[in-house]
């Protein structure tokens, strides 16, 4: 399963670094630990809402700019990654298996 | 300040009307309870990137579109809200208010 929280951990960082900070820097501006923005960038912790909102202004990022990212890489994934669908015996392969 | 919770909710809430399904089958496909379900569309809980995969699963649509839809309105309420800023008041205006 995709995890919303993986990608937009992944593009949290991305910002972070094009824009040459640090995560001392960014979890000041906004107001959270540095090892809980550490936690949300590897996609271990789910930020909530407000502390998302905290991240995305401590970045200079709209929100809508940061999930239309999250979408596409999601997208990007979705496509590489089909459903899985399980073979299903039919009940003459399970008896000869047998 | 705009709260991912309450726009995801909102898109959620109005697929699940679109499908013409009740919170009872979607929460039931989506192996969720009926509480967290319509506590997720109202905006009250956040949703973990599990359970947001669960619902999405339920309702057939691709996490990638959910998000996308999010960001567009998360957009529209951002043009709304221009960022708020206070008014500093210079020191000779304090002055003269004393």
């Amino acid at each position: 399963m995709i995890l919303l929280r993986r990608e937009l951990g992944d593009v949290l960082r991305e910002q972070r670094q094009h824009q040459g900070r640090t995560l001392r820097e960014v979890s000041a501006s906004a107001a959270v630990s540095l090892g809980y923005l550490s936690e949300v960038e590897r996609g271990e912790k789910e930020a909530s809402s407000e502390l998302l909102g905290s991240i995305c202004t401590a970045l200079g990022l709209p929100l809508s700019a940061v999930l239309s990212q999250v979408s596409m890489r999601v997208a990007e994934t979705e496509a590489l990654t089909p459903p899985v669908t399980l073979p299903v015996a039919a009940p003459s392969s399970i008896a000869s298996a047998a």
